[in-house]
């Protein structure tokens, strides 16, 4: 099949996996290119070196198509009364494994809206689609791009969003469903949030917006890439269903839950990272129970905190506090090659 | 087209009119039956004597198949101390209406659990189906239903309660997506939930139980139907996509809000009736916030103060405090008659 998006993309199949920074790598989103569709970077906590090294690692991979993404949230300001009580609160668990909280947070990433070094990379290394988490680049940014010749794609979980992406001169926007796994692409996490699901929000999207819509969450075969081209969808983008890949960056602790009975449950919670993300119920979202949204630290400044948590847990033997990212699809994980599994969902679609 | 499924229930075609407790009518499910679905009616509100005649109404329009929905709460225990505390919160909502919160507040619909007047009805009257909210009949109506010749069908919102559904009985299950209008099936409104959506639930039920599944929530045009398909499912339930049609129970308000910007908003929540339900967000679902789930009387008991409120909003020409139920499709609602949207629907599919 084609159509305009997959034309645009220089891909053969409606299948995008996922950036899922920190879970995919060259490798992966290589084998995905490879096997005709789309392979992505999530370059969110890599830097502008890394990013370079990265892209350069798929080169060597692979001749065709790459995608890669970067997060546009605001720059957190410090709020040092927030992030103490909040390490107080996490106190008891980093106690439960020999270890004591770090003294202060740091903000982990660099938003892309802030980092220059990213954007000159992301010029000259030219992947053939850039696309962002979190809202929109500046217009000097999507100008600069664009004059690269770099296709741009937005990540929308509302109308309002959308408008927004294709105003700012997306040229596809990713429906991301309320089942997605991993951050949600939301603009302000402390707005009003319909938590419009796949199957709503790609039809309206699909029928509001000028552009082309990839649909994303709770995709996990041939039959839902199927589902979300009847939507009105050009393609699907598929992040859970590559995370078991033996590509993936994903740990043994991750691997092993989304690969049994715990794929069954999944929490929507800002408590690992600051922001709303989905990820396998575990001891790590057990928390979030009783904690109001106010006393997490922004995003990303709360994820140095459950980074640090998760060593001390890992350090022990103790995999429940991971970020175990999984949209509600989870219970269909495969642990294919990614290449392989491109093939399945190409065959399974038919 | 047809299927296992479609056969079981003489209809036509794969597109099943919700039930709609207080929404649907004889008129509308006569209509959609004789249009080559299957038309449903929501006994609930009704009790033994209302159903016999809503049935007998549809068989003067239709004779063709028909389904009835019953609820299978739990008959809820009084809370005199949280039964006053709640109308102590809505005093000041019924003072804006120059009105006062009655003195105590009972428990509106009897559960079909403890209903025998309405299992003689039913067993009597012989609809096509009968299917079930909240969870599963008891065994002896489910015999004594299934003996009378009807087919037996459940709602659920897990792997979990499809499980549990297929043991008991059931010929066909509903997958109800959280994106779904109205009330939300679950079994147990204060257990787990794991939220999962139309797009992750059908294909995890399709694949893993043992009957057909029909998709529900968020489904509205011909695209839903053929994308439920896709994912699996026998056939898809359409709600929200009924409830501006003519022949539709709902009031102006309602209809009003839902051919309105207002439809992009929906939200689910327990203020209204005592269970999770998704409605247009209103001047009562706004009251949901720092509302705590135990704060509210149990289900229905809770919904005989929504109601008292609602009408005395209305009463002076506020429609805010309306149930208005609808799913996050709701952007897509069409005000047309019954009959003549199942047509558009079945062209829309090819």
């Amino acid at each position: 099949m084609t159509n305009a998006l997959l034309r645009l993309l220089a891909v053969d199949h409606p299948i995008v996996q996922a950036p899922m920074a920190g879970t995919s790598s060259p490798a992966m989103a290589a084998e995905v290119s490879n096997a005709g569709g789309l392979g992505s970077l999530g370059l969110a906590a890599m830097g502008a070196e890394g990013a370079r090294a990265a892209i350069a690692e798929f080169r060597d991979r692979s001749p065709r198509s790459l995608n890669v993404n970067v997060f546009c949230h605001a720059t957190p300001k410090a709020n040092p009364a927030i992030e103490a009580a909040w390490l107080d609160r996490l106190r008891p668990e980093f106690r439960r494994f020999d270890a004591t909280p770090p003294a202060s947070l740091r903000s982990l990433y660099t938003s892309f809206l802030a980092d220059d070094a990213m954007l000159a990379v992301l010029a000259v290394a030219k992947p053939t689609v850039v696309s962002f988490h979190f809202g929109a680049p500046t217009e000097a940014q999507a100008r600069a791009l664009r004059q690269a010749g770099i296709v741009l794609v937005g990540t929308a979980t509302s109308l309002d969003e959308g408008k927004k992406l294709a105003l700012a001169g997306m040229q596809a926007i990713v429906a991301q469903g309320y089942e997605a796994g991993g951050h949600r692409g939301v603009f302000d996490p402390d707005g009003p949030d319909d938590r419009l699901t796949t199957f709503a929000l790609t039809r309206v999207l699909a029928k509001a917006l000028p552009v082309p819509v990839l649909a994303a969450g709770g995709i996990m075969d041939g039959a839902g890439i199927a589902a979300a081209l009847r939507l009105g969808a050009s393609a699907a983008q598929l992040g859970t269903a590559f995370v078991a890949c033996p590509e993936s960056l994903a740990d043994a602790g991750h691997r092993a839950a989304l690969m049994s009975d715990a794929a069954n449950h999944t929490v929507m919670t800002r408590v690992i990272s600051g922001r709303p993300a989905r990820c396998l119920a575990n001891r790590f979202t057990a928390l979030a129970g009783g904690v109001q949204d106010g006393d997490v630290p922004r995003y990303p400044i709360a994820y140095d905190a459950g980074k640090q948590l998760d060593a001390a847990a890992k350090a022990k033997g103790e995999p429940g506090f991971g970020a175990q990212w999984a949209g509600q699809g989870a219970p269909m994980a495969r642990a294919l090659p990614a290449g392989r599994l491109v093939v399945e969902l190409v065959a399974e679609m038919a």
